[in-house]
């Protein structure tokens, strides 16, 4: 018999529920029998022992479903230390409803913060084995984490609608795309979906650049332009002010977003009207494309046999075409940030792409 | 010989390729000889002369193709009677150029702000033939518009994905959905995606019964509730105000849009966190569903008809299931607006949606 | 206290658990309590007393979900009168079944066959409320069935995938496309996807016609030929036979479909390779397109509203834009045929669209 | 001034035009002038001479447009080497144009039979660069093809369609996905589709064990079961036939494929209805997923690079996460198989689903 603690962590994401039926499926198909106990909104139903009994029939006919069938929360990660309003010590309170349960191992489906908290868990004891979720593929140790590829496919069915009416009025256009940090997704929905400009937390843009590559399309006779932009883009000047000074900049700025600052000084330079258009929530949702739920599945199998092996300890990840278990302590506390002169890069700006630097 | 103008005006939509493919189909089928002049970007390349020769192949294959091979523009319908910046009389200078082609038609495709403009052609003396397009579905003397359905569509699947990362998050959600001045639209896409509560320009809402639709949602246990706000949606207490004072505090308002608004009152009141997505332009672009592809082939085919009668001065709609010839003059300077009375309305309440009113 | 007896008949096709939810809602939101028998896997399961109680939880969530959450099949209906093979009264059982449970009403959600059976059970005194389902949109009284514009979206889009194949290698393509007895499906699909050829049951072609087509079609520069092909597309010869004569030969037939036979034929006349794609049951299935959603959502408020008025006897049907109750004795055993002379078909016509004939 | 000759051959799928896209600009945005001849439908438009000269505006838009701008054509690769029915040597004459136009290289996109032809006038010692594009993904050297992720979704799509269908029916259903030779497409599509029995080339089926696979799903409760068939899959008694006699068999057999045979038996050993659905062609048409945009993108970027460089004789492939090149003669006349013990195999019979092995 297996007990076996769930949980999803973080903002949500497609294909959770694909890899949480991965990993129930291929432990029911071996035989063990299991009690699964599924922790509610992710960290706070461990620490508040808020949980539901899970049967197989549970995982049933969810590989489609988007979201989480667990809930989730962001749970501060940051204060996970720091005793609740109550007094709580939070880690304690973690182990103890483990303990309590009689929990042979935490299976914990998150992104960066999720890992840390999962990390120190097991730094206190516990086994635990996570699965790599983000659609922001910035998780160190796995080249892909599932819920990207879905996101990059919701990206660029934006861009794809904002490209004809962006062609028929003659406008330029940004679309704003998920990514406070790295830039994975709104490159590949930019190169994707035929944006012609760029723009990347990991690459800091001069606007003046960005007007000469407008206007550069321009001159060749292109009357429109889409510019894709990451939430997390900045400009050279701002990426030379400390993380503190930028961040109190942010605080008082008017601009709902950099987009519309972006979109404000295109404005002033060119007099030409430009457009924001933020798909925002809509990356995170909706049933996870093919490759994701494939992706997950294999990677919940896999979580699957660690755990009938009784092998502890690890994320499950995908590197170099292998699924691989990575040990959490290599995880924790890294991002996996897309490099500025990686090859995919240059081949962008070989198709033209600006990138504004 | 016939000798076509074409022009396609306004905000872009979906199906306007398909409508024009229409007209143009059904006039070389017939086997008239047909010389079409496509003016480009609205009315102001039938001012300036701005044209290309277009023939029966150019309109081949552009069925499925969102926007408008003609280009399109929001020429100032109000300022039309005034002179240009060079002095120019717009009107007049539509004449003569309909004059010095030798035009037997103009063919408009438009929203309201293009039919009053058309009307005024036609009162001069041009013969002119409109399609009526739009996403909003307001325009008067149809019962619909290509381009709606299509809208519906894409805004529709906006609140899918929203679905499931607010049942997983146990999130308030806003979905703000296009509609200045009616709430088709919005209320179509909010019926089809299961929105919770629908606020529309028609309807007046009171932030109050809003947070009680909220609170009674969650007195039953439902952790999550998504609202479809329309653009032009309105507080019981700004529709007292006249269109002047509004205007005013909308210029005044720190809030991009009023969906903001709407989720910082419901912030205030419940404590809860309110999240706004604003799916914008992407609404008009992309490819036309195979509904709006079929309707304004079919307008387009009856369009070309009445030209090979030489029957002149309407918007060909859609009336109780026949498609109908409209005089312009019933169709410009009105609105359709959606009834608060409506079935429909009473349908969606039926079902539990609230209006806030 | 209501106590609905509910069951889904003959083939599924997406938004009934729309429908179903809609009649749910409406009545536990009028505040009225209400008990549900979900019978399963249509008439069977009213006949062998096979039933599910449902709450109004068991209708959430379901708006997008396609197929049906009761199950359905295809009780032969025109031996509804015979005993089972066991000797049992399947009318009387059902009958019986309807009294015990203490019945106030049957809400039956099905096409031309359900619609028999529903009629016959009125006639027995039973209180019957009926929902128009079907991708055939063929029921009579009834302007429109849910099913349909999410089948004509499917077919569409397959339409649409072999377009570019088609286009790439210059040949002659056939989608078969679902419809055994009218049109409607293969008509819209096949001028929404641009189809070249259309060929309908209400329609016989004339294989001579359709080659001209295709060679008229080559002369003018296409080098490829989308042919749209109803299920049941008969040939002008074929359409002299008696019903009988023409099952007989359809038996005899070595070609798995009539697709296949026409494909047969034209490479046979051009030497031309032909190549059919059947995309089938995929046209019944999947989540409904938000037309279905819709319109399922208010035909079954209205039917909640009619339960609650005690008003039965009737198909709860849409015509001329207006949702109206419609007696089952006037839909009960008729067809909605396609008229071969409807404006849609001379508005195809014109587009240069040929249907054989 | 760089002279480049463009084709594209073999059966037609998504992200060609993006390919070819990627190569052209990468070509231009160097400033390197250029002369690109674009030969017609494949092979055949080199060996007679039959092009159109193209220019950068032709690649523009085409990113997100499914098929080939150049056509496509299955030349007989088996006989290329004959003369063709004038006498006319073909290889010669493809030499002969290659010299005539001044060619300094020829870009093909292709599959297996491609590459064979490819490599072939490599060997005659003209410059050839190629791009892997197939549905199939069997192209040896290459991890990945473009094409591949876009007929997994369309054919996951179906499946999904399929899925309710069958759930609401109860009913076996199997869907046949494209593959005659490798199952990565029916595997992967299976997978992410939720089927419960895959059967693939690589792994020849015991029609027993698969119908074991049914009734274990019965046992269980589960009403329904969806089998996800590649046009190849062989039963272990034909596996054992010599090629010859497995063509002789095939020639004979009444069935339209080897879906309708395993549905027959099927039905013949459970008494249950087993309906087929048949996706066909729509697995190559329709736009690229942004997947295979990107990545299409990415290798016609690099391979403009090798053109810059002088740099011939390779495919342009990705291993292990890189975009690579690979000597043509490393690539031609080899087939990448699946193998029946691969990680992916082995994770799905985790998952509990059955190959009938």
């Amino acid at each position: 018999m297996k007990r076996i603690g769930m949980l999803t962590s973080g903002g949500d994401c497609q294909a959770l529920n694909a890899a949480m039926r991965g990993v129930v499926k291929s432990i029911i198909n071996s035989g063990q029998e299991v009690e699964i106990y599924g922790f509610l909104n992710g960290y706070k139903g461990l620490i508040y022992g808020d949980f539901k009994m899970l049967t197989g029939s549970d995982f049933s006919g969810i590989l489609t479903v988007g979201g989480t069938i667990l809930g989730s929360s962001r749970t501060p990660f940051k204060t996970i230390k720091d005793p609740d309003e109550n007094g709580l010590d939070k880690v304690e309170a973690m182990k103890q409803n483990y303990y309590k349960l009689k929990l042979d191992v935490l299976v914990i489906l998150g992104g960066n913060g999720t890992h840390k908290t999962a990390n120190l868990l097991r730094q206190e004891g516990l086994n635990v084995i996570t699965l790599p979720k983000t659609i922001d593929n910035d998780l160190y140790g796995t080249d892909m984490t599932f819920g990207f590829q879905s996101a990059v496919d919701i990206a660029t069915n934006a861009i794809d609608c904002i490209h004809t009416t962006a062609a028929s009025h003659g406008r330029i256009f940004i679309v704003e795309i998920m990514g406070h940090k790295v830039g994975y997704l709104t490159l590949n929905a930019g190169m994707a979906g035929g944006a012609d400009i760029i723009l990347l937390p990991e690459i800091p843009y001069d606007i003046k650049k960005v007007v000469d590559a407008i206007k550069k399309r321009e001159e060749r006779g292109s009357k429109f332009t889409i510019i894709a932009v990451a939430e997390g883009a900045i400009s050279k000047e701002d990426a030379k002010l400390s993380k503190k000074e930028y961040q109190k900049k942010l605080e008082k700025s008017t601009y709902p977003s950099v987009s519309y600052e972006v979109a404000d000084q295109i404005h002033k330079m060119t007099g030409q009207e430009v457009r924001v258009t933020v798909p925002g929530h809509t990356q995170r949702g909706g049933s996870p494309c093919p490759y994701d739920r494939v992706f997950a599945s294999r990677l919940g199998a896999e979580a699957g046999k660690l755990i009938l092996e009784d092998d502890y300890g690890f994320m499950v990840g995908y590197r170099n075409r292998e699924i691989v278990k990575v040990p959490l302590e290599d995880v924790a506390g890294k991002l996996k940030m897309l490099d500025p002169d990686a090859t995919i890069i240059q081949e962008a700006k070989m198709l033209g792409i600006s990138f504004g630097d």
